[in-house]
């Protein structure tokens, strides 16, 4: 593997751009202990180390000109969206500059007729939903946090609605990336699809910060639908919800959300949430279509659930009563967090052939119960993808032994399986062990030649994917 | 721009090469004349000389032991699918070794479950539907020829269906690619998503064979859907038909194809198909889904059809009359190729934002007809792409030029209106002139240095691209 890490940058070194930065940027660069911290990873266990300085862009020519500063000083660039990302993405082991572009948060374009918009990368994915309602158009890609698409675009994020309208890569349908070079890319054109030229843009959807800072995207949304349901059902074994589901999409149901919750999960949503539902394995469902058409999935859908031992189908169209019904998964993250005080949350996931789902759930549920770990699990399963959210003391040295060696056997079951170790995550730090294990060596060197040739200094943000 | 062209090998590296190869491969190694110009380009009227040899590779270790010996020798190597791209794509500018990958054509694994299955690359899309039929699965990528999967993933190819199910860039999860270096890469595990670093799956997807031999392929497939209706409807102008056709995918009409045919075409097809259609701009659509289903969407798409002064939508469910109602589709690439005899067609096409197809389409009609081209225009209007199909004499040296300046004007009017000068038939060499124009120099010297990383002495079918 090629040698892409630079070194850590000199004292000096960091010193001269930090001094350039305050001569060109003014108060939109801080560098106060507080405002550093802010910007290392805050969202996941793994430790790192804060930025030496934090900038705010104002526009993508404030991108380019600190980009030239840092690389002039070969500093580390880390872009920095939401902090919402989870492996460890935002850490800076060699210090450096850390891009919050919060402030490039401007929607430049929607072209309701084409079902595209042109976005800043500091948009976040509810204010850009806010202004789209008039118009009857929305973006679809739901990860939970509220993060900025530019966050979005390179980690390659996804989640509940992938399903039905597919990830980040197929959200994306062109960037504008300044490189480390200083240059600036444009992927793709605006036209739905084209065949010109090797796909930038899905090269750099998922490259983590790793190949360049994101100063503008290009959209696709998708027509509101005319009518939404939501449902819930349980069933006696994860296998038979995991069956139910794997069947209606064999049946050709457009499921637009398919969500497993683990009994342990529902368990600790009914304290939170005080509510009564029964400890066993949900699936919480959502149908988007036409009055008719909606009618017709809901029905279908009950009849496989009852094909498969679960509970009644209960759905709803009504949004307050779609709500309700769905209230345990909507609160699922917070009711996480607060489920065990003092702890630390660790929050991974992994993918698998959706044949392997059950199976890998399973086998994991089983490794939770006998390292004794508090650990509730949920997952989209139409994609195979879950999520375990482990709880951790940090100041038990046992417990945090048993929840490293837990992630590693995670990740290496579901690479067993034809899985990835990270289905929508992205790699960071946090998974960069198991990466030539599911990929090979062949492919780690073929990441590593390209991140060499397009960032030969290393600058952008080291320590990431490889 | 890195140089990334290899010069011509010499003679007696040549020589060398295919003495190995002959030596390795036996009679799996063709180099007769008739053969080896049957493997330069055959279907588009961009000139190229042949090959020095043709080998037909039986598994994924004779691809790799051929390119060891290419590689050894500095002799290019040109992958070669059905041989049915349409820009240049074969030709062998610099000599070279034609890999012809027709005997790669088992079908490895269906997963039933997981809607997918791994292919070798020469199994064509026709073979994998048949076979698939049974399981209740089909691959629905459709670029109209019986093209095998390694060339459409190669060029990116989508065609009719791409509107529904994607392109190719879609169809794609995973794939096993022999490195110029030899070495194989694996771009994915078969997991439906996954962010474990750099895209390479679709880094492949449209690489043109410019960066090495596809010899696996992992799909994705969709259920046969239980009811497939097709229609057709005439509309009083270009602008009307498109207008109909955003219309309909606006208020969320899942279309699985819609075809815009000009009336010229129209009138070729009622020559050769003994049709007596109006000789009117046409949409053929079709639609996918359950019975009701299907019932309500044809029954909303005529009211849509009535609202923008369309014919009278024709719609059936039954195969037989679907298959009537599209005839004049079906027929049209061989009532093109009939109907001027004695010319060579030049088949191109272009993809704009769908707002401005109609504009593109008619700025473009004007275009033909002011420079007395023969040149039926049809589209895949969801998606904004569209195809003319211009008629040549070879002989006639005032009408190849006049083609050739309407070819770049064409180009150049989509990339003003923010589109692509290929929608789906990739770069090639007759598209190289405008992928600057389009995407800027920083992307065509991006892919350069790609290109180069992963293929130093440029054996990898030189000249296409860029």
């Amino acid at each position: 593997m090629p040698e892409v890490l630079s070194s850590t940058p000199t004292k000096s070194n960091v010193r001269a751009a930090l001094d350039e930065l305050a001569a060109g940027m003014g108060n939109r660069l801080a560098t106060s202990q507080a405002i550093r911290e802010q910007h290392t990873n805050v969202t996941t266990w793994s430790p790192g180390p804060p930025p030496d300085g934090v900038i705010f862009p104002q526009d993508a020519d404030d991108v380019h000109k600190a980009m030239r500063i840092c690389a002039k000083h070969r500093v580390p660039v880390i872009p920095f969206g939401a902090g919402s990302s989870l492996e460890g993405h935002l850490n800076a082991p060699l210090g450096g500059i850390s891009f919050d572009m919060k402030d490039m948060n401007r929607i430049l374009a929607v072209n309701v007729e084409d079902f595209d918009c042109v976005v800043e990368p500091g948009v976040t994915r509810q204010q850009l939903n806010d202004y789209l309602r008039d118009q009857g158009l929305f973006f679809p890609i739901d990860p939970g946090a509220d993060a900025q698409l530019g966050g979005m675009a390179a980690t390659r994020a996804s989640g509940t609605t992938a399903v039905r309208y597919g990830t980040m890569k197929d959200a994306v349908l062109a960037m504008k990336v300044v490189l480390a070079s200083g240059e600036v890319l444009t992927t793709s054109q605006r036209a739905r699809k084209s065949s010109a030229g090797y796909d930038l843009t899905r090269l750099f959807v998922g490259s983590e910060g790793t190949l360049g800072v994101i100063t503008e995207l290009t959209l696709r949304l998708h027509p509101i639908p005319e009518a939404i349901a939501g449902g819930v059902c349980h069933f006696p074994t994860i296998q038979a919800s995991c069956d139910a589901a794997i069947c209606a999409i064999q049946l050709g149901i457009p499921l637009a959300r398919v969500e497993l919750v683990d009994e342990v999960q529902i368990g600790i949503c009914n304290g939170y949430s005080k509510l009564s539902l029964p400890e066993k394995p949900h699936l919480f469902v959502e149908f988007h279509g036409t009055d008719l058409g909606i009618k017709e999935q809901t029905e279908r859908f009950a009849e496989i659930v009852e094909e498969f031992g679960g509970s009644p189908f209960e759905w709803s169209a009504n949004p307050e009563d779609r709500s309700l019904l769905w209230k345990a998964r909507h609160d699922m993250f917070w009711a996480d967090k607060a489920y065990r005080p003092g702890s630390q949350v660790v929050v991974t996931d992994v993918c698998v052939p959706i044949s392997r789902l059950a199976e890998c759930v399973i086998e994991t549920k089983d490794d939770i119960r006998q390292n004794r770990l508090v650990a509730p699990l949920f997952g989209h399963v139409g994609d195979g993808n879950f999520h375990t959210v482990v709880s951790v003391m940090m100041d038990d040295a046992d417990e945090v032994e048993r929840v490293k060696s837990f992630v590693s056997r995670l990740s290496e079951r579901a690479i067993a399986m034809e899985g990835t170790c990270t289905g929508e995550h992205g790699v960071g730090d946090g998974k960069q062990p198991y990466l030539e294990a599911e990929l090979g060596r062949c492919a780690v060197d073929t990441m590593g030649a390209i991140k060499q040739t397009l960032d030969p200094n290393g600058i952008m943000n080291p320590g990431k994917i490889m």
